[in-house]
């Protein structure tokens, strides 16, 4: 992308419009956020009008929305040809558009009747009807679909290409394969990339100044929670100067539970994603993974305990640890769930800041809890 | 899979073998490994000879091979036939197998000689030899490289099938997209969920007993390096005792190095991947890292010392909080790159373990180094 855009920044006006003429309304669909205005008008006034239209209709589709995935290049036939008859107007084209598997069927209001696929055409007898092999039963998109959506459709039927159907039943564009590939490709990059807190791709090519911004909206939020962690240390300066030990053994409660909560986030964040996650099941969920960090509590709450133990040769540490372990283990797998759960409810991407947030509970909360039982017990 | 493996397991022996002897070659060795010994050995001589071969073959391809993705189904023919006869041949199949955008040519002794795209049996005409059309210079696969490759050729090349060609130039079987689209998708799940230290997938259907265990290796990895962080901290006991303010402000310059690796070793890791990292350009690379980590250690270890100094009105605490930050900061950024390159160097997947053993670092590191500025300066 940022090839891309140094290239069109050292291209003239007159450049631009004579590469964009080559390509198909798609493609400059894609490219026109990256282009000029005045560019994009030149571009607009070469067009046919069929063309013009088409591109209006993809340029004002979000960049996750099937519309995006969309191009124009599908050939089309009427349902009372005979094979025959395709064959001949297929032989017209020098090449078909690239992934044609199959010929969409339309009436004469160009309303999508079905789907002729290109080994059917092989297969059959050249005199018969198109209607006859037609399939009717097919996965026909919606350009204001979500594009995960189409991915899905994609994956589950094997699909090579898909119609777009708009509201009025008729045939709009298609979706191929390739293109959802990148899609599904590029999502699960954006999404590692987000999940360590960078906003947008990043290549090792950027510069430095580039590459720190990028980086520094996440930074700053994780400087904040520390702040808001290390006061809640502050509170409890008396206990620590009374006890030192507290300070070597409090970040071994606020890691573990941090986590801990971070694979249970995963594990919702993916059963919300694949829609495993309903009414019914959620608060049996809720319950499993409590169950979980209960038993992760005994039993590595019991190995910190015992440590804390060896080491200071103090039981009621040990107890201290080990209970501070369960609870913030417990705390953390009620916000690992409860976090996603309240994103996706308030219709925002739960994967997206999740884990600062959960880091930021089982921190602060750690602390709090380690360091309260302390000054409560030990002291 | 947990489905499938219950489903397995409440099938008798003869119902296993009736119900494999429905599915291809490629099918039944994908399900091999769940598979009584005795149900695969029936499978096995209900089949005919040739097929043998074949699943003997599948079997033998590990997981992330092109060859465990490679099924049988393509349909072959000879470069000096006509397409007219080519088309009489494909008219004797009832269906084409699915995603068959291409026949491949091959000759007597089965050598892989091009394709054929189905798309140009149709637009040219039927006297037309299959010599004169085909295609030789395609992308080839071979059953023992890895599927990340194989992958990678279906998104540059925008492929629908690919031939599968052995060591002696034969034709041996096909990729399809579908299969692509499908090891992709579980790529970047089992990527995401390798990160949050879950071994396998796991969903929340599981038990709770199996749940925990597929989390503890991580989770005890963890304790052990917060055990070790913990006892670096220990060594400084003394210096706590005297500056309680410590240990306020240690968790903060720990965390936000731990981060910023985070962000660089996710670069690196996705940069590995896709092979844009090679001996010319990993030391400009090291030297641009160090220059952020530098940039971020003096803004963000800036607003920390400030916050330091505002809080305990003590100068040299927050010069040597600002200190210990940037050079966490750069200490991060050395092993956020270091890992990943390393552990490439020794043939391993750089992104398993990167961030268990980069937050070590940084935590343990961070408390010494900011502890043992302390000692020398403040104490």
């Amino acid at each position: 992308d940022a090839v891309r855009e140094s290239l069109i920044a050292s291209m003239s006006r007159d450049e631009l419009v004579g590469a964009t003429e080559q390509l198909d309304t798609d493609e400059i669909a894609d490219l026109a956020p990256d282009l000029p205005q005045h560019v994009i008008r030149d571009v607009f006034k070469s067009l046919p009008i069929e063309e013009r239209e088409q591109l209006r209709a993809a340029m004002s589709y979000p960049e996750d929305s099937v519309g995006a995935l969309m191009d124009f290049n599908m050939v089309h036939v009427r349902e009372d040809v005979t094979l025959e008859a395709v064959s001949r107007y297929l032989r017209r084209f020098d090449e078909l558009p690239d992934h044609t598997d199959q010929v969409f069927v339309v009436d004469r209001d160009e309303r999508f009747k079905g789907v002729l696929p290109i080994n059917l055409i092989v297969v059959n007898e050249p005199d018969t009807e198109v209607g006859q092999l037609m399939i009717t039963d097919v996965v026909k998109l919606h350009p204001d679909e979500k594009a995960e959506l189409a991915a899905q459709a994609f994956e589950r039927y094997d699909l090579v290409s898909a119609p777009v159907v708009d509201e009025d039943g008729k045939l709009f564009g298609r979706v191929t394969v390739n293109v959802v590939l990148d899609y599904i490709r590029e999502e699960s990059d954006t999404e590692l990339l987000n999940q360590a807190g960078l906003l947008e791709e990043e290549d090792i090519f950027a510069s430095v100044w580039k590459s720190a911004q990028n980086r520094w909206a996440w930074l700053a939020l994780n400087l904040a929670t520390a702040f808001f962690a290390s006061r809640v240390i502050g509170e409890f300066e008396q206990t620590i100067a009374q006890m030192v030990a507290l300070a070597t053994l409090m970040p071994i409660v606020a890691g573990i539970a941090g986590n801990s909560a971070n694979q249970t986030t995963t594990i919702i964040i993916r059963s919300l994603a694949l829609g495993q996650i309903n009414q019914g099941n959620a608060k049996r969920l809720m319950l499993k993974e409590l169950a979980i960090s209960g038993l992760n509590g005994l039993v590595w709450g019991g190995f910190a305990g015992l440590f804390a133990y060896f080491l200071y040769h103090n039981v009621a540490l040990g107890v201290v640890m080990t209970a501070a372990m369960m609870l913030n283990l417990t705390l953390g797998a009620l916000v690992g769930i409860g976090i996603p759960l309240m994103m996706q409810r308030l219709g925002r991407d739960p994967a997206i800041g999740a884990s600062v947030l959960l880091t930021a509970i089982t921190d602060s909360g750690g602390f709090f809890i380690f360091l309260g039982l302390a000054t409560l017990f030990l002291i």
